[in-house]
């Protein structure tokens, strides 16, 4: 989406997976996401930067520091800079602009809000911290529920309020992202959810489940454990009310009518993405359906 | 003196040299201290760790920070740990040995207090943080003073005292570091230079000038810019009522008579410091100028 948009795409991203680590500010999506369109992302990992070197790490973990979430020496620079910053005032949402700016990033990769959110993860066991949940115990606990903390006193920034009133928005893009702990969070910011539906633009979703399973990380694991059917009519159930349109995968054809019947129109195409070619065609297919919608001739 | 002592040395260390960096707590002399003990030190820069890398500085720079103190990936550590630990209200002493401990240090590394002292170095053009002097400006501008930021409100701590109190003790040796910057700040914390002469145990001093030269550093710079002389005996002079003996190097020799004439005794060996058996044979001198000194043969 960035390939196709350069400067006038806005990216809203999950907080709630941010947290202390070593005394840092952590924010692991902000940083995926800032390095992914800065080009120095890991592809094999899904995390950090590319090329990595861990010499940080291995004395701090000799020194008796945690070693279980890995932070390479490279990915310190951005925690570092990021929390002396924050602990001088300055709000995330200018501290990331900079760090984008300087990585040559010409889309706007703006917080959720510069509150303070932590996603608290329920299991029978008891609540976790999300990292801990993730990372430490690499999803492996059932989940029962989960909770923003904090997130009754957020509220959307100046940036995120100035991009969804832009008068050139022409569409709203819920990113194949596990609907409950990297969409959700973002939902529960207070006045945001109402922004979203305020504003005359198509909301187009795009389904992180193929053919029943995630493509990555845990959210078919989530919705088996919350009691829900795994699927793209699940994951489009999850944003009934919101979204107008849903992008589903070929394999997932058949659940087009279930879709339908919810009211919200669908689009069928390859939706895995292996390559840049893969995303850019995925990311004009969003923008052509929510033309369309826009058009009405969905309503039709 | 560690490979001769073992667990029976304390070091009392300087921290006014400590500073803030990225927004951590970096502390220089402990570093150097540490590093060497634990035998990781890069004996070609005098600071830092041997086989170090620079990724994280590199990215650092590249996102806005400053690159003219050059922290490596495995020295941040060290600062991160002790920033964190410090933040949670430890002090840096027991921080120190924490980290000593780990890296398999037998002798006590003992900051000289822990409460923040800070070097501040006058010039003609103003005062300066004295690593904005030492690093940044290489010490290429003149110095006319000293202040040590905070020290009036420092104390020694328990573990200085106790070390300066045990009943063991046989020696105290200043060691051949810069009087002004290294020594001075130690020696300016309150009660710390009454404890030393309240302490009957010999003080030994070695003169960091050697045949009119600094060995390395701006010791003898900084004379000049004083109006002082540059030379073993104006290092005698500067430790005039606090050492009872001086440790000059052979090529002083003919300087011996002036500073026996301060009331102190003189030891001539060769004081410079090339390899490990140059280091243990000037530790094993000290300690046996100090048996020298106690046994009140130097008064006779």
């Amino acid at each position: 989406m960035a390939a196709v948009l350069g400067g006038d795409l806005s990216v809203v991203v999950n907080t709630g997976d941010d947290f202390e680590h070593f005394g840092l500010a952590v924010s692991p999506d902000l940083d995926t996401v800032m390095y992914t369109l800065a080009g120095i992302a890991n592809p094999e990992t899904g995390w950090g930067i590319s090329g990595e070197t861990w010499n940080f790490l291995d004395l701090a973990t000799r020194l008796g520091g945690p070693a279980w979430f890995r932070i390479g020496d490279r990915d310190l620079a951005t925690h570092v800079l990021r929390s002396e910053r924050l602990r001088r005032g300055e709000r995330l949402t200018l501290i990331t602009a900079d760090l984008c700016r300087r990585l040559g990033i010409k889309a706007h990769i703006l917080p959720m809000s510069d509150e303070t959110v932590r996603t608290i993860v329920y299991t029978p066991e008891g609540a976790l911290a999300f990292q801990e949940y993730f990372v430490r115990l690499r999803c492996e606990v059932a989940v029962t529920g989960f909770a923003f903390d904090g997130v009754e006193r957020a509220r959307p920034t100046a940036e995120v309020r100035a991009a969804l009133q832009h008068p050139a928005l022409a569409a709203i893009v819920i990113c194949p992202s596990n609907p409950f702990v990297s969409i959700d969070p973002i939902l529960a910011v207070p006045e945001l959810r109402d922004l979203l539906r305020a504003r005359n633009v198509p909301v187009v979703a795009v389904s992180p489940i193929i053919g029943g399973a995630a493509v990555k990380g845990p959210a078919a694991k989530m919705m088996r454990e919350l009691g829900s059917e795994v699927s793209a009519t699940a994951v489009a159930a999850y944003y009934r009310g919101l979204a107008h349109g849903v992008v589903i995968d070929e394999a997932d054809a058949g659940l087009a009518a279930q879709i339908e019947a919810m009211e919200m129109a669908v689009r069928i195409v390859p939706t895995l993405m292996r390559s840049p070619v893969d995303r850019h065609d995925l990311a004009l297919v969003c923008l052509d359906f929510a033309r369309y919608l826009a058009s009405g001739a969905a309503a039709q």
